[in-house]
Formats: C-alpha cells, structure tokens, sequence
C-alpha cells in the first residue's frame, strides 16, 4: 500500500471515529455483538487491505466507544463483506453495521425511500446448509442475497435477519468512512426522535 | 452498600481482571456478543447491586481487555442471571460467560466431570413462545431449565444453545470473581492444549 | 503480600480514583509532571510493595484521567517518598502529590491552619550539592527537612519549592488512598471557588 | 480549516502515533512533563489550529503510550513554540520534545553533526526577568535565543537546560509528524545501543 493511501485512510477513520464517539444516540443502536467500521484500501483483496476497528465500537458510559485503535486487518466479518460487495460495485469503499429489531427495519425501509437510497433485505434462514458449513462460502450468498433482493442494485442499506447463533444486524455501505459514520449518526438521530 | 464492601469488591475485580487481561488463550473463547465478569454485592437484588466491566470485555491486540472499568449497574443480562441464580443458592455472587461451541461443549463437559463439577445445558428452543414474549420472563426460566437439566442442582458450569438472534454461550459461576477468573483462565489454557 | 492486603488495596485504590476523576476541579491542580497516587502495603520496604498509576495521571478531555492501571512497583518518586515517611509514622499508608504556585501555597497554609493540619515546606535550594549527587541521598533529605520544618513533627500537607530542573509541587498524605483523594478533591473545589 | 487538511493532519498523526508507541527505547527519553507531538495546520495561527496528543504520551506498561486521543488545541507549550518557529520558517509544521541530560546533551551534538542537522541550545537561565513575568513573551525570547545560537539560522534540534522549576528537554523540528516520529525513534534506539 502507498504511504499516502495509509494517511488518507487513518485520516477519514479518526474523522469518523470523532464523529460516532460524539453520537450519544448511536448507543441505542450499537448491537450485542458491537459494531465495526472498516476500510478498503483501493485495492483491497484481503482482510489484512481493509482499515478496521480492534476490539470493534461498543459502549462506554453510555457513550460509543471504540476499544482499540483502527488498524489493518482488525476485522474479519465486515472487512470480507466490503470486500465482497466491491467485486460488483468498486466505488465501495467503507461500510458499518448496526442494531436491527423489527420496528426499526420497518421505519428504515421508510427512511431509504425518502432518501432515494436502495434498501435490501437478507433472509438468513434462507441460506443453504451446505453453504452455512462450507468454509468462506456465506458472504458471497449473503451479498448476492442482498443484491438479489434489490433487483439486481448494490443497496446502501440492508439488513440481515437473525438466525439460529446469529443475531439481526443492518448495514450500511458508502465511498468512504466519513460519509458512512454521518449517514449512520442522522440515522440513530432521527430514529431516537421517532421514539 | 457499605464501603467495605465496595472496596472488597472492587479489589476482586482489580484482581480478576489481571487474570484475565493477561490470560492469552482466553481471546479465543470471547464470543461476538463479548464476555462480562459479574459480582453481585451480598444482598443484590437488582443488576445496581451487580459490579461489572463496563462496555464489557473485548479483544485488542489479540489479548482479552475491558473497554471501560468495573461499575455498579453496567451489566444487564449477566446481572440479571446471577441474581437469579442466587435466589436459588445465594453463596454464588460471580459468574463469566464465554464462547461456546459444539467441540468445546464436549470437552468441557469432560472437563467439569474430571473436576467433579455439575455441568448443565440450556436448549433456548425448547423456551416457550409466551416466554420468550413476555419482559423479564426468560431469565427465571433459564436458570430453572439449567438447574432441572442438573438434575435439581445449581451448576457450576452450563451452557446455552443458540436460537433465532442468540449466540451460543457457556456460563461458568462461583464464590468471587478471582476464583471464576482462575478457573474461566485454566479451561481457556487447556482446551487452547487439546487444540 | 498477603492476597486480601492485595485486594483491599486495590480495591481502595479504585474507589479514590473514581473520586478523583470524577474531580474536574482537580485538573486545575495537576502539576506538568501529572501526579500518581500511592499506597503502601502495610509491611512496605521498597518501592515494589507500592501499588500506583502506571503513567500517573493526567488531564484528557479536561478531566483527570489516570493513564494507566494501578499496579505495583509502578511509582519511583512518590513511593520512595511515602516509604522513607513511613520510617517516622508507619500508620501513614497514602499520598498523593499535586501542582504548587505562590497563590495556592498562601491558601494552603491558611486551610491547614483551619484543618488543624501540620503544613510544612522544603526549600530544595537548601538541598547541599553533595546530598543532591548521591544516589539516594535526596529522599531522606527531603522528609526530613520537611519534619524539621514543622517542629519534629510529620507534616500533613507539604510543599517543595522548584528547584533548577524540578517542579514545584504540593503533598498530601494520610492512612489510606480514598480518605486522601477526597482531601485532595475537596482542596481543588475549596481553592477553586476563591479564584 | 478544509477536511482535507483535517483528514491529512490526523492520517499523519495516527501514523506517527504508531511508530512512537511501537518504540521501546523511546521510553526512556519520556520526561518527567511527558512528552507531545504536535503538527501545526498549513496556515496556524492560534494553538487551535495546531493538532496535539489529548494527556500528551507517557509510559505505561514499559511502553510510550497516549493518553488521549489527537486533538486540535490539546497542547499549549509545543503548540505555541511550533507557532512561533514558524514565523520565522513556515515549512515547519511539527515537533516533538523529549527528555534530556548532560550525556545526552552532548551525544546529541555529535549525532547531529553526523547527520549535518543544525544543533542549537537555550540556556533558560540567561532567560530575562521581565520576560518571564510578561504573559507569552517566553516563547519568542526562547525561539529566538535558539535561532540566535544556531548562528540565525533554525535548528533541527534544541535543547533547553533546565531553570528554577523547569525541566531540561530537548526538541526535534520537521515538516510533518511522521518524519519526527522516526527521526526522535531513531535517535531513541541508537541511544540506547550507546550506554
């Protein structure tokens, strides 16, 4: 990787970082299992290319925070779902994930309309046995069920649905962490108000 | 609270978490949801009375680690657990949960009979609908269904299948936290052997 | 150590810095050199029986904040000092040090006076150049020109005068960390209120 | 200050950081006042446009470690000095400071030498009365005593011996924090081989 392509991304990642740790109502929608926030470099093949969270983002006197420091294959879940997703669509760069229940799909899928953003849905119990226990073969169904699901479209939002072990998360994908940590932020925002 | 309390309490956990902090192999068995270390003050009653990691124990740098410090009230489910185990067997005041999985189910459940120790189990999909419904059900009716399936017993170790949105954990309970972190570390460094 | 003087302490040690961070007013009061808070173990003969902050504390985010955990054999100043006092009165167990300014030292005298505390000074300018040279030799110096100072007596409060290359700061002592950190938290309120 | 400054500044901070607290040997030169990096935004004028380490860097575990996060405004002694350097140099943007004594003092001059870096040294004790009762008058008497030193021309490194209160440190300029970082924990390790 280029020196300057680690600048730019440790930049955006503490940008976005100050702005997720200063979002009290992110709290509310940070998961059992936390959240992360990864990175692609722009050449991203592996986990180890993709900027991301150590320890994940969890809640520290009711405020977000992050456990360790971002660092370069410090996820493995969501660094291989970017990098999944940018085999269809290379512009996505950065992507986070976040609480789901019931209510808040349902006022989410709202949301997304009235943004114009594609909104898609992951129906974990659909995925095939043989695809649950052959190694590394669920994210390539999961971002095809994703993108199937919207049509044929790379969705900006989509939700998986819990499963048996797995609990319901959604995520969000965008070019970069900053525009993802804000987008994510007005979302917990607005949603807290809606309560 | 008396302040003697207080203080022996937050020593233990000071204690424990050394333990657990430096204990290597234990990262292998933090589950997604993280794990929590809980010590319930001699009359607890509610998760307040409960001590615990706040923002709970994650890994950084490849190493067990607490995102916040030990704090009245910052545990709900692990909280709420043992204060109704200790309805039933009010001598355990700690507990810790951790990963599980169907290879260290097996092992562990010849682990706790080489100790001489009840090992229990939970089937979460045998929890009835209006349970699982119902605010502030669930909790009585796992620990019952653990304390029935050792046969009347409160064990020292069980552990609960996944469901739809739950992660499988394993649960090991005791006198103090020093002591569960000991044995919680021990089974960490021995299953991490057999490997 | 015995482990429940291990616990006791740390517990101790928990609840004082929970007081002192929890002291905004007390940033005001961290010296350049930060400050650690000390506490000896009841048979302590060097500085490996003092538990401290590993990398004292400092100021973030305009709070107090110790940068890292207590632990033993973490303070050299400060547990030296609290040792070579206990020679002369070995109920003294805790001590914690903080900044120094004319202004304050005034006010100090005037609040020990109204405390009926024993408030001392050592003028390091006094320290002799062969004392200053001598590896080891300036604590004994220190404590007793401190003792001196106030009649033979061990001082409650003291405060060292810069001296070319040291900062001026202040010292409180007493029997245990939390009865200090709140000493020393009332201190940084009371002397914030006159200004 | 545009983002793209702002993500540039922390990009080059993080990485930095890194190198620093991944620099055993650089443990030994943190002073007592500890130790900051800071890196001055293309246009600074006041000490909020320069970005600093929150709690600056101190040593925990053995190892440099910061104990806040890179903050716009966190520094006021560094931050001031970098201002002031720049009046006379724009091209400097960072600088970080570290501990000194007269071995190192005089080490330092010949490493110097050996890297054809310009060595300069403020002696604090010719510092002027009433320049040290003028609030902010210091920085511009010690910047220009360094320039003075060097012959008028900006050093690379300085040094400042201690005075009444003060402790001696030496500081290192450069274009930007990554530069410094590995030029300070280049010195930090050659150092070390030397005693």
């Amino acid at each position: 990787m280029k020196l300057e392509d680690i600048v730019e991304m440790h930049g955006k990642m503490a940008v976005a970082l100050e702005i997720i740790e200063g979002c009290k109502e992110f709290s509310a929608l940070i998961p059992e299992v936390r959240t992360n926030l990864v990175y692609a470099s722009p050449d991203a093949v592996t986990r180890k290319d993709v900027l991301a969270i150590d320890g994940r983002i969890t809640v520290v006197d009711g405020m977000p925070r992050s456990a360790g420091r971002p660092k370069f294959g410090a996820s493995s879940h969501m660094a291989r779902l970017i990098i999944e997703i940018r085999k269809v669509d290379p512009s996505i760069r950065a992507g986070m994930d976040f609480a789901n229940d019931p209510r808040l799909t349902k006022w989410l899928e709202d949301y997304c309309k009235s943004k114009g953003w594609i909104f898609s849905m992951i129906d974990r119990r659909n995925e095939p046995e043989d695809i649950k226990e052959a190694e590394g073969a669920s994210m390539p169904w999961k971002v095809k069920a994703a993108i199937d699901a919207a049509g044929g479209r790379v969705p900006k939002v989509f939700y998986e649905t819990g499963a048996v072990g797995k609990e319901p998360v959604s995520v969000l994908i965008g070019r970069d962490p900053i525009v993802v940590a804000e987008q994510v932020c007005e979302i917990a925002r607005l949603y807290n108000e809606k309560r």
